[in-house]
């Protein structure tokens, strides 16, 4: 069943989709941190509950945002693939970033990865969601090193030399 | 009082102050729609209620995303503002608005907007930002028609001929 819409304003259509503390956050880890799977998912650093996960992934399959492989009888074999639909949301999620980085209180090993994605441009983000395609709809064929792997190196770098 | 933040995620702590389903609801209104006031933010299309728009209204202020002026005793007297931090948000509502309007039942009248917003690319959000900073912080002298005035004028065009 299908709630009724508030108005048919775009940005409230997406508020209504994705507009809860949860939702693009599981997004989040699958896009950047490249999780696949419930117990990848159960791991994220903002502790979501078992049963939190297991709602937003139900809904985020409804809404055409991930496809479900694997056993279905067998929750932690299940494999989770992002869609076009989801894959699109990028470039949000690099202004989403942006600004939390330069507003927000976040530590400089978490902001790594949204400052190069927003030096980057449009470019970094085209490629980032053309390996995101090979990966998840087995689309094309990326070469050389991959834009995650990029901003994860970042990451580890920084979180590296936080530690020292 | 302030909570402890679950992480120093940039997308996180921007989802954690803005991941509700009317703050930005309310912004939107103000950047695009030009309302100042309470009551004028009461008429929005969504509904909001009340006590919802007011509770919304105090976490924003605290938030640092608006300013308050006029009659603190008289709430259908004060005047909101936007602050650079909360016009900063212009490339988020836009990319926001432009994957609504590509993946949701947007309607045309609304969706007009949004597209006018993404085919202008980063120098229209760029005189978007100027205006609201001369409309809301008193800043620089815009020249010309402004961008909201063209989105409106794009937005009555279209909702006329959907009345037609």
């Amino acid at each position: 069943m299908r709630e009724a819409h508030r108005s048919g304003c775009p940005i409230n259509l997406t508020l209504e989709l994705l507009g809860d503390r949860w939702s693009l956050l599981i997004l989040r880890d699958i896009i950047f941190g490249g999780a696949r799977g419930f117990r990848e998912l159960l791991r994220s650093e903002e502790r979501i509950a078992t049963n939190v996960l297991a709602d937003r992934l139900r809904s985020l399959v409804d809404a055409g945002l991930l496809t479900r492989s694997g056993d279905p009888t067998h929750k932690q074999k299940t494999v989770y693939s992002l869609t076009e639909k989801a894959i699109t949301l990028v470039p949000m999620f690099a202004e989403i970033g942006a600004w939390g980085n330069r507003w927000l209180p976040a530590s400089e090993t978490h902001g790594i990865r949204a400052r190069l994605l927003e030096a980057g441009g449009p470019p970094l983000r085209e490629r980032f969601m053309a390996e995101l395609r090979e990966e998840h709809l087995g689309e094309g064929l990326p070469s050389g090193q991959s834009v995650r792997d990029e901003l994860e190196e970042a990451y580890q770098r920084v979180a590296g030399k936080a530690n020292d």
